[in-house]
């Protein structure tokens, strides 16, 4: 018997829930609005999808798309297996055929994608990571820690030289990892090569003097693939090692495109996302979402944080982070969860307590570095006291108090005052 | 002055609406959530984004997202400008910078981007489609009505040989267009090169034969460009002049590459859009969606249609109809609307009635064609008369007094019964 690809749907509708699991299975594979004569009961069983289970759920009172019907709304969990010939590997298919079409059906209150289990296949078929947590630790240089980020602002304004300025003391700073704003890319004030010229240098340079190279994420994304790869191409000649993709607005094409040729990590920003997920009655959980990009060869990934700025809940960055720990396939490197938003050490305890106590992530801090009161360099020093302190189970307080740096952090950030 | 870029977001929130809208233009320009000091003024009037307008709204006592805050939900159409130095003419930059971003800020009970404006920039930047109308009536040699399309289904499953009997019954019912399910990609038991190789003969024996080139739209979307223009390369080879492509499935970044290099028509089935659009609080407007897809090429859209099997509501039909009909730049051409689904030539009269009397359109029919009691030819027949009653302004039923496939057609998909 052939493999399947297993997908789970929360099922919302004033219908019966297993019903509508019927008409997925049936719609996205082998149905059609009139029975037609070829479509043969052999044909079927090669290639129809099959619902495995339909798990009944509270109900609720209130729909999640607004409807004329009335309620009570019935909730349900239903699997469904696709055989693996209807699809194969090919990620667009299995997006179009398992998921896109799937949100057109009519009948639905509210309907979401939240697990799908993709058959060995995927990992012969796709590269995963190029470089990972393995590749990310190797080129930085830093073990036994989180790696220590931060993030040039103002996002959008400064020119090559104002960016250089401030990146300079960021690496002076001792930062493990600098990036440009997602919404940086290359704009006619500071276009991508511009920056490149200017601001690779000064890391050079620093390598050069400390032994140590802070890996820059350019902003390489490009709407066309092949200006994307020249993009690539001046950051890698430059002798860089890191690109910022934003990776919904480029698409699994581009992405495919690029991690076929890339040389560098690919640290992936996921902007657009929320529009998929932030209603919990529609759209899809992040633990199905980053399959495709890992697949594709995300090497690290951006998915808030605790306490941050956005909208998106605690819990659901704990689950993300999970998500991305869980192997997809052996064969494949694992890639690093980065933590970011607001951060400036005081979410350090919560993340590495909620995360399965572990360090490796990259810990994203932008005004909770370059904002402390001691200057940028006291800012990464408070940083990696946080989690000096949050490995070794010392509250952050008690710690404070024979470190410098982490006291200033927490009279400047702490208790609502926000990095 | 330099150009902006416009952008209308419908905002729900129990909060501030002027509050939320300034956030907006804050967090996607030159906001951060620490003053820096080279944060100046005259970087922020270069590049910050500008709130032009908050027009209140009739506030809703419910939200469109879950949340723990208590009503009334106020709602704001909000117009933000974006100086066009801070973005470019690079569309996943624009998607980045004035879309994606926006939907992770906190505080919305809904939020969804309803209208975008486009400075000329943009027009020269991106090719837009390359046939559109001119170029669909010229290959299919069909003017003056709509052209009459039908898809092969079942969706998965046949095999070459399978589909080629069904397309060699439709060729020769005379119909204009036919299309693989967007579903049919190139799955192990039916390969795009088998299948070109079994069909292509078919309609190029009855072209030889009639003079009329029946236009084939092949399922190449493939998530590798470069697989995806080999897909494309073998059908051009064959004689082939269409694709459908599965625009969210395979990104921005694939459409550009693929349309720099493409000599066929691209005919895009936006699988996935619904994710986007279904809940009326959240995501965005067909009206602002296919500006990106326009510039990037797609030459026929498939929109719906009237009574559709699908949850769609007309009236988002119509709409999203009239956005195409919409030039966007003079100097592209226009996109051919496709109207599918459920569609048998009933819903001629309102489709032609609601979208400003237009034969501009392709009319896509699966079972209303090949299900119709006399044959897919006497389906094709019927769908012709309908239009012809359409435009005349007859009633269908007296139309049919004397056309009697119209009047099979009417017996058997009318009323509910549906095609």
């Amino acid at each position: 018997m052939s493999d399947v690809i297993t997908l789970s749907y929360l099922i919302e509708t004033p219908d019966s829930p297993e019903k509508l699991a019927a008409k997925i299975a049936s719609d996205q594979s082998t149905g059609t609005f009139v029975p037609l004569a070829a479509e043969t009961e052999e044909l079927k069983n090669r290639v129809a999808a099959r619902v495995v289970s339909v798990t009944p759920l509270p109900f609720s009172a209130t729909p999640s798309f607004p409807t004329n019907e009335n309620g009570p709304f019935n909730r349900a969990l239903a699997e469904i297996a696709f055989p693996f010939d209807a699809i194969g590997t090919d990620l667009s298919a299995l997006m179009t055929v398992a998921i896109g079409g799937v949100f057109s059906i009519r009948g639905f209150s509210g309907i979401r994608v939240v697990d799908m289990k993709l058959p060995d296949a995927f990992a012969e078929a796709w590269p995963g990571p190029q470089f990972g947590i393995t590749g990310s630790r190797q080129l930085t240089g830093v073990q036994g820690r989180p790696i220590i980020g931060t993030i040039v602002k103002p996002a959008l304004g400064l020119r090559p030289h104002e960016t250089a300025a401030l990146v300079k003391e960021v690496i002076e700073a001792d930062v493990d990892f600098v990036k440009d704003d997602e919404k940086l890319m290359s704009p006619a004030y500071s276009p991508l090569a511009e920056r490149v010229k200017a601001i690779m240098p000064l890391i050079l340079d620093h390598e050069q003097k400390t032994g140590k190279k802070v890996m820059y994420a350019w902003g390489i994304s490009a709407t066309d693939p092949d200006t994307m790869m020249r993009n690539h191409d001046l950051v890698v000649k430059a002798g860089g090692n890191c690109a910022v993709i934003n990776i919904n607005s480029i698409g699994f094409g581009a992405m495919a495109f690029l991690r076929k040729r890339s040389q560098v990590v690919l640290h992936a920003h996921r902007n657009g996302w929320d529009i998929l997920t932030r209603h919990p009655g529609l759209g899809m959980d992040f633990k199905v979402y980053q399959q495709f990009w890992r697949l594709l060869g995300v090497d690290q990934f951006q998915i808030n944080g605790i306490k941050v700025k956005y909208w998106e809940p605690d819990e659901s960055f704990v689950s993300s982070f999970k998500a991305l720990q869980q192997p997809l396939f052996n064969q494949h490197q694992q890639p690093l969860p980065v933590a970011g938003s607001g951060q400036w050490g005081g979410q350090a305890p919560e993340t590495f307590d909620r995360t399965g106590r572990t360090v490796d992530l990259m810990y994203l801090c932008g005004g909770g570095i370059v904002s402390h009161p001691g200057g940028a360099g006291a800012g990464v020093k408070a940083v990696k006291q946080a989690w000096e302190a949050a490995v070794q189970g010392v509250p952050l307080e008690d710690y404070a108090k024979h470190h410098t740096e982490l006291a200033q952090s927490i009279a400047t950030f702490a208790d609502g005052k926000g990095a």
